[in-house]
């Protein structure tokens, strides 16, 4: 995936097969925030008129370079992990031991599935904290681009949601079950500090 | 653009040149939510189980393959209108005709900038549309994926809203900027039938 082209990929999405589908999508939308986080940060840094912010913008580059690395791993992850659950579902069921084997496979396959969009998650809430960090600090000119990252980690928060809920829907393990939808319930709770961060950039350049 | 890989157009918007920048971001996120409804359409078409909302999976294709195209384009005419708003205001202001000059020039291309945004909305939109055309008849193993278009869709209108603003507020004529308003407001309204799909599709998944 990171060879190919955006067009190409945004085709390949497009096409019949269901990989790369809305895991790789909820990626690189908290990709595209982390992204522009950083662009954000680049363009403050070094800059008299904010220097009293160059330590947070440092870091919160720092941050928003991470998150984009991880994100764009976790696009490629996904396919994987949807490649695993599909070749799970594909094991023989002739036999009772088979019928029991390919159940644990699929389960197996399921936990780790739903990993990745818990991922996913966990890093599109980090880009909406970078966001709420450099708000009050960024250069005025791309205080925009703080709106529209706050607003592609937000679609990445969502987008992981139903993507964790798809796996822990079939899951059979209560355990595993619950650990993932707690974990989930943590990381949404970003989506109300990205929605006020569309709000407060959107009011600031009315005004 | 269209040549350029993943990682290496996140790596151009994360750098400290403006662009490409939020405006090429929304229209990317409109991209990924149109190709996820082709997604979606691809994997329901031909199938005896839906084959009585063959017509809408047709339709609602083709309407996702051309706004995922001018999803695309719109990215690489942000560029583009962004340069011509920089160019402008380097304009030479040494005597008071080429102040106003440069002031005009300024107002066109704000004018054009704006319209960048716009269509980006319309395509999100037109996107959204298409979601709730096809939620019931979809494919439920890619129902996820529905959701998934529509939260990018509407990450796209949020955007798009924070661009159209940005060159609105600096606006100096009053027709174009109100022009500019009221075409925002109407794609808006696709804000909260978005919502309304994210959340059908959660609900339905969890059932």
């Amino acid at each position: 995936m990171d060879d190919e082209t955006m067009a190409g990929f945004l085709a390949e999405l497009a096409s019949p097969a269901p990989a790369p589908g809305g895991g790789a999508a909820a990626a690189l939308q908290a990709a595209l925030g982390a992204a522009l986080v950083s662009m954000v940060c680049n363009l403050t840094i070094g800059r008299p008129r904010y220097a009293e912010h160059e330590t947070t913008m440092l870091s919160a580059r720092s941050g928003a370079d991470k998150a984009r690395a991880e994100a764009l791993a976790l696009a490629a992850a996904d396919a994987r992990a949807f490649a695993a659950v599909s070749d799970a579902y594909k094991l023989p069921k002739g036999t009772d031991e088979e019928r029991a084997a390919r159940s644990r496979a699929i389960q197996t396959a399921l936990v780790t599935a739903a990993e990745v969009p818990l991922r996913t998650a966990a890093v599109a809430a980090a880009v909406v904290g970078l966001c709420a960090r450099i708000i009050d600090g960024a250069n005025v000119n791309v205080l925009s681009d703080v709106g529209v990252a706050a607003a592609s980690a937000r679609a990445a928060l969502d987008s992981a949601a139903i993507n964790v809920r798809v796996n822990t829907a079939v899951m059979t393990d209560a355990d595993a079950r619950e650990r993932a939808t707690a974990a989930l319930a943590g990381h949404l709770t970003s989506v109300a500090t990205a929605d006020s961060i569309v709000r407060a950039v959107g009011e600031r350049i009315g005004s």
